[in-house]
């Protein structure tokens, strides 16, 4: 956290807002959230595995956050504040400190923004710079959206829904309540369909939308596609992350969350709380069923009816050694069957 | 298709417009172009699978584009509309709704536009808010240019174009006619060029451009770099979907497709015709034939001389049973070199 | 190189500029840098590889830099000049070329641009349109702040570097000297944190920055997110090229290029003068030491503490072929199992 609070809080106004309990000097002041390597006696910071109990009996922190199973790690000096997922106390912290030291903008519009007389501007929403809002748009109250932003007609953006700079959606899309999209993500161009003709590709035109929940967060330059004819959808409370490709009709089951650079091809139907790792790609036209995750950087090219977690990428080795497996490999049919030869030879002695 | 056409139109009317041959009430009023799970009686739907003909057979549209082979199997009460080719039919039908529903732009230049005085715009070409043209630009008739697109010194725009909003085309670099863009993208950006020197990596300035052929469509957040001294090269009529890397030199024959999330290395070269899946990989200085079909997540790590179908992808399993592959995957060169001691002692054996 | 040099230039000139060893005629004027292929009399062309010894002696170039152990091979009619690394003197001079090429910005802003008045900027600064510069912001001198750029409050911006069109600098940032940020970058964006709970994942707040070393340059629509608690960092002279993803709290040491399409997940700490191939995956939480290389699309799962060059991907083969390999694999276990219980059958035979 590179700036300190502009206000000190103590562990016991911590408890008071956030709950668990404490233990130690509750009046400290605290000024910063910290790692457990770089936080001072002036900073809280938090244990979330059995993993850092060594880093955390050393760790300088004035306060630290840990479940009643770890307090016996925690760093002799420090104030304990106990509580049953110290992860999930980390991220409601977070987010407090982040209000104190990020005053709320203010709403307005901004001289230089373009914003159609038929669009529909929510109270206390601010829009930035440069922004550009087409006609029929209705953005609802509360929002935030970022300098050099592109709305086309007829999308609307739910109540207290934060565009960074330089988004760009897309005529016709949708997006709900309390999202957050990044910069450079695109939402609503046109899925790519095309049919083979004697001329060449002929575009099928893409007359769909983009239907997004509510409590989405999506990350940067990201590209989410509009359907062929219904809605591209994705569900209530996914998060996704950077530069993922999400192409023509995918549906998405709400909770869902998908990590970097995962690509996800046309019509697929993924389920609910599914966690796709980064780079992953999932092919076109098949279905995930809920509580699936995929490991980073595998291929789905199946349907998957079984929730599990599920694997497919080629083992890093030294490159010497990858170039003997990778011939050995293409040989794996013949040393299937000269193997078989031999049982078959062995059970003809035998018999 | 989320909304309806503002007037209806008849199977009749479309028959005149796009042929076939219309069996049934040809006077049936269509507004909607509908996928066979959500058709309604005022749609039309298409088949262009017999996979699919369990939905034709229950599906409710009002009108139904069909193959003969796969004529029988249209819905007992929908209008049938016979063509050889469906998918094509609906392809050309949905461009035309598509211009029915998105009236045409109107040309004109928005006055936050900044456009240098030697920039020559075409007739007939509108200039959404916020754009930037630079020196020496020439933009043809009827091109569309959303807001916030920048267009670098001495670059050109083909007739008939669209930027859609927040395109960055850099200096020197060619568009040819009827292309379109989709948001983000960058064309004309520095290719990776450095060389090595003991202290550090030195820029080898990128002085070449890129070269667009005519009817290409490049899809959002791709970046296409400039040549280090010739042109990146894409030919006509190729179709590149979403967050797609090129780097410089790449040159890619006439139609050729591009899934989304693909990276190709610089100096690639690759063919017409050829069809790339997604988050595939091609390594530079390296030739792919024309037709040549590279399935997703695949690299091609050397040239390829013959046309067809290339693989190369770990199979997905669930991860327990992944672990065990990959461990015994990196033993493979020992089992066979076991396989042979047994072929031999066997062969010592029965000699 | 697309356009000749406003003013042609002898050998005798360069040598003067860059040194190295002319034979031939050293008058002779040059106004174009180009490749083996491309070169005519009035280019400057070079030879860095054995592999292109038979492209340099057929090619007509006027002059052609080479090293004494290839002089041989210089085509017959060319000026000659010898240099030991052709390819960092073929860098070098194609910085100079294009500083004659491309004039230097004219400092400046334009007055569309929104700077917040508390922002501070540097003398011989060129700040193209619309962009938008907030409170607090430094911009060092002889920067180049390309049309639509967004730096957001507090961040900083080293001397002499140049920001390319539309790229996303968020709050709290650092990018220092010399920087090359090319279009679409967004740097800052919030780190994919957030805490599982009973009603869905719960944001962490992203509450460290960026911090970017001198002499580094970014490629296209890259995404490098902003730490959760302390800063994502970036060492001097790191080269990264388009489409990259860099989650937060990766920490890249000095020196380190990474090739376009890599993804690296938070807390990955990569060493110094490391080179990741195209497409590759690093996962989070672990370390890789200097001077490591890995290839193209492979992914590294655990921690690299050797120096060399890894690989890890699954080799491309005909699709029919695949299809065996891909069943033969999973059933490499049991090839094992089988082949172990004929190397007891034998030796209890023996015995």
């Amino acid at each position: 956290m590179r700036r300190p609070l502009p206000a000190a809080v103590t562990v016991a106004g911590i408890v008071a807002r956030l709950g668990g309990e404490a233990r130690g000097d509750t009046s400290r002041p605290i000024v910063r959230l910290a790692s457990l390597a770089t936080a001072g006696s002036d900073a809280i910071t938090f244990v979330s595995s059995p993993r850092h109990v060594e880093a955390a009996r050393s760790c300088r922190a004035g306060a630290m956050i840990v479940s009643p199973a770890l307090a016996a790690h925690a760093a002799p000096g420090a104030t304990v504040l106990l509580t049953p997922d110290p992860h999930l106390y980390y991220a409601r912290l977070s987010q407090w400190f982040e209000s104190m030291l990020s005053p709320a903008s203010v709403p307005g519009i901004d001289p230089t923004a373009r914003i159609a007389p038929s669009a529909l501007i929510g109270a206390g929403t601010r829009i930035g710079p440069h922004v550009v809002i087409e006609a029929e748009v209705r953005v609802a109250e509360g929002c935030d959206i970022g300098a050099g932003c592109f709305i086309g007609s007829d999308s609307t953006l739910g109540a207290g829904s934060r565009l960074e700079p330089n988004v760009t959606i897309l005529h016709g899309c949708a997006v709900g309540r309390r999202a957050i999209v990044h910069p450079g993500t695109v939402i609503g161009a046109d899925g790519f369909g095309f049919a083979p003709s004697s001329e060449g590709w002929v575009k099928v035109a893409q007359l769909g939308g983009v239907a997004i929940g509510d409590d989405v967060e999506i990350g940067a330059n990201c590209a989410i596609d509009r359907g062929a004819l219904d809605d591209t959808t994705i569900g209530d409370g996914c998060k996704i992350d950077n530069l993922v490709q999400i192409a023509h009709n995918v549906r998405i089951g709400a909770g869902t969350a998908i990590a970097g650079c995962v690509g996800i091809a046309g019509s697929a139907v993924i389920g609910r709380r599914c966690m796709i790792g980064g780079g992953a790609g999932i092919l076109g036209h098949l279905e995930i069923c809920d509580d699936v995750t995929i490991s980073a950087m595998s291929l789905v090219s199946r349907s998957i009816r079984q929730p599990g977690f599920y694997t497919g990428v080629f083992p890093l080795v030294p490159n010497a050694e990858w170039e003997r497996l990778a011939a050995t490999l293409k040989r794996l049919p013949a040393i299937r069957a000269q193997l078989k030869a031999i049982q078959e030879t062995n059970r003809a002695k035998d018999a």
